[in-house]
């Protein structure tokens, strides 16, 4: 496969960027049939947020090729062979990890409507349901936007120009693959579908990740590209699950019970390594001081904001007071990683803790520095469940600028999980 | 063009490396018209010469491989484009430089038969003949014998590292480009076809050049890529005439006199642009010094070999002396160059000299530390007129280390042409 020419011959046709209703992420999956069994009739919106204002969506992308794409999304199903890959594939050594009713009704599905509205320089682009088919809707149409907006970018350049960038790109990625070769014990995955700078590189990066580490590749996030090219899938549980949860208590007991709910559920459908712990959506610190104990039982936790030293750190501690044994428990890090950082969290963390790590945006979208005024930069774009049954949904984090939700939400939210002051940190990514 | 795939597919079947008899620099075809009129009977032979003998060509490359590429180019013709591209172009700013008879005698050449034969772990590869024929071997057989040794090393390889590889390889070139791009006034061209890791590779490379240097890439030696991508045709000519010449002298007096002949015939032939002295075959400073006035007149020179600020240098001076004004004289600096070496040779003569470059094996083969074992390395191949009419051709250069023929001979022209001690440089390419 030769990129560059794929992408220069772009400019004549439409040609689809999600051609598959499981080119998607596989813990929306995971996630999907759990809200199937538990939560099917909750109706919620998912929006899309651009915290990169400075990138003025609306401008750089047409309305009309926008629609194109997420029409072309809902004309998708599932395919015979999808099906039968997620009916009979082992993941995380199970199989049969779907269930067959869970799976009738994905072979059945088509994604609902979309609001799509131009504000200024943005897009307002919404979808409002039934949890679990709304919620399919998040990587699919943050894949389209980043991939239409890159497409916006190489629109404008030659065909030589387009051979370079990607031969620069290809050997950034690679020099990275060759570094984190170095390291002795690593486990890392592919986690980077929702910023990827197109489908095609995160294909030829995760190519890049099995040719360069071997078994320190443990998959990718990417249901569509583990299928074809015979990697694990990976991936567990996100931030939508305790928000929503949340957004739906009736009362402050019950929203501090919500995110331990969240964990219950999950309780009963998994074991092993799906048992990963994602602390931090209303603080990682109170949200351990206060977690039943069974829940230190879990295979491990997932940082994926703040700074991922101190939350380790905080799980380390926790899990000592708990009487396990931190070198016993994996610890996942995920958020706004790259080499660097990733070499300096293993050297920290191997022995003491299982260290693993969910590498993104800086894997399939690092154009920084290859075209001119940043043009195919990675920026920070999100779509989020905002409200579930017509309440707003809240979110905190351990950085509060990726806080999300109304003010006076935000404060209550606050006062019931004990949250303090905060460190900001820069979101790059 | 997607370089990678190409190469990944000539595993699979016999791809010609030469497709053109003016796949060829394009001063071999201006020397071949000139001893077309001037020497047509002289019998010579040219022969390979490794002089990089760590590189075991006959355990890289099968023989029955390298007979076919061989054979292929003997079943060569100019085609009808190709002829009337030569009779109908106009080179150096003159229309018709190829004459009618020459063309006749080109359109009707098939090359000369070749011997072949394995010595220890080289190849014995010579070519016996009349002299235009034999001569027009010298760059297909380098170019056969180059890019086997390329497909050699690039056959151990599997498709996803030569994607790296030729991604490394060209982000390599773009920078050395971008590099060149910041030196105001440059003048180059490429020279790159004898040494050429391969001919696609040599065509990007043109691209490269003419993408990113605009007006200062001054053209190509290739006749064939210059026909292709319609750019200059650049070169003037080269050691074998005075070699030739030298060798055919009757007695030390006529020896002494054999290089000034060449200028002396080209002199007819050739003006303006053309008339570049090429003074290193027997030392620079004593042909300059020796040389007829009417030389002085002549546009340039070009440094090929020692060390070229010196040589330079020598011949501002000679200019000086012969009441000649430098700045209005072309200084082609040709040997081993890098971006390195030509913002240092830029910086230190523009404004003292019209000085441009001819940029070689550090353009077109550049491939250093991008496998294991330097296994795609440029090395130091030669293929030269070793004897003309059964006596043996001496060339002394600029760099002993670049010395050839039999050492009484060597012996004999030092003392006719005043060579006294040389410094030694390494000949890296």
């Amino acid at each position: 496969m030769d990129i560059a020419t794929r992408v220069y011959n772009h400019k004549w046709k439409i040609d689809p960027i999600v051609r598959s209703l499981i080119d998607t992420d596989f813990y929306k999956l995971l996630m999907c049939q759990s809200v199937f069994r538990n939560k099917p009739d909750t109706q919620v919106t998912f929006s899309l947020i651009n915290r990169s204002t400075s990138v003025p969506l609306a401008k750089l992308i047409d309305e009309g090729e926008l629609r194109e794409q997420l029409d072309h999304i809902r004309s998708l199903s599932l395919s015979r062979g999808e099906s039968t890959w997620l009916r009979g594939n082992t993941f995380y050594g199970k199989r049969q990890m779907f269930r067959p009713d869970f799976m009738e009704w994905f072979e059945g599905l088509r994604l609902p409507p979309y609001h799509l509205e131009r504000k200024g320089d943005q897009y307002e682009l919404t979808f409002e349901g039934s949890w679990p088919e709304v919620m399919l809707w998040e990587i699919p149409a943050l894949a389209v936007l980043m991939e239409l907006r890159s497409r916006a970018v190489l629109d404008q350049m030659d065909r030589f120009e387009l051979q370079i960038l990607y031969a620069r790109a290809m050997t950034r990625v690679w020099e990275k693959i060759e570094t984190l070769r170095g390291i002795d014990g690593l486990g890392i995955a592919d986690f980077g579908t929702r910023r990827r700078h197109g489908f095609l590189w995160q294909d030829w990066c995760v190519q890049a990740m099995m040719e360069g580490l071997g078994s320190s590749f443990t998959g990718t996030s990417n249901c569509f590209i583990a299928m074809r090219r015979e990697v694990e899938a990976i991936g567990t549980n996100a931030h939508e699950l305790p928000m929503v949860y949340s957004a739906l208590a009736e009362d402050d007991a019950a929203l501090a019970r919500a995110p331990y709910d969240v964990m219950s559920d999950w309780h009963e459908e998994h074991d092993g390594n799906l048992r990963i712990i994602l602390p931090d959506t209303y603080g990682t610190q109170g949200f351990l001081d206060n977690a039943p104990d069974w829940l230190a039982g879990w295979t491990g936790i997932r940082v994926d904001s703040g700074d991922p030293a101190a939350a380790a750190e905080i799980a380390i501690r926790w899990w000592q007071e708990r009487g396990e044994d931190p070198r016993e428990k994996r610890v996942i890090f995920s958020d706004g990683l790259d080499v660097d950082k990733i070499a300096e969290l293993h050297r920290q963390f191997s022995g003491r803790v299982k260290a693993s790590f969910g590498w993104g945006t800086l894997l399939t979208n690092d154009f920084r520095g290859l075209v001119p005024d940043e043009g195919l930069a990675p920026f920070s774009l999100v779509c989020k469940a905002v409200s579930a049954n017509g309440r707003p949904t809240v979110k905190l984090s351990d950085n509060p600028e990726k806080a999300m939700g109304p003010a006076e939400e935000i404060a209550r939210y606050k006062r019931v999980f004990g949250v303090g002051a905060q460190e900001s940190m820069d979101v790059i990514v």
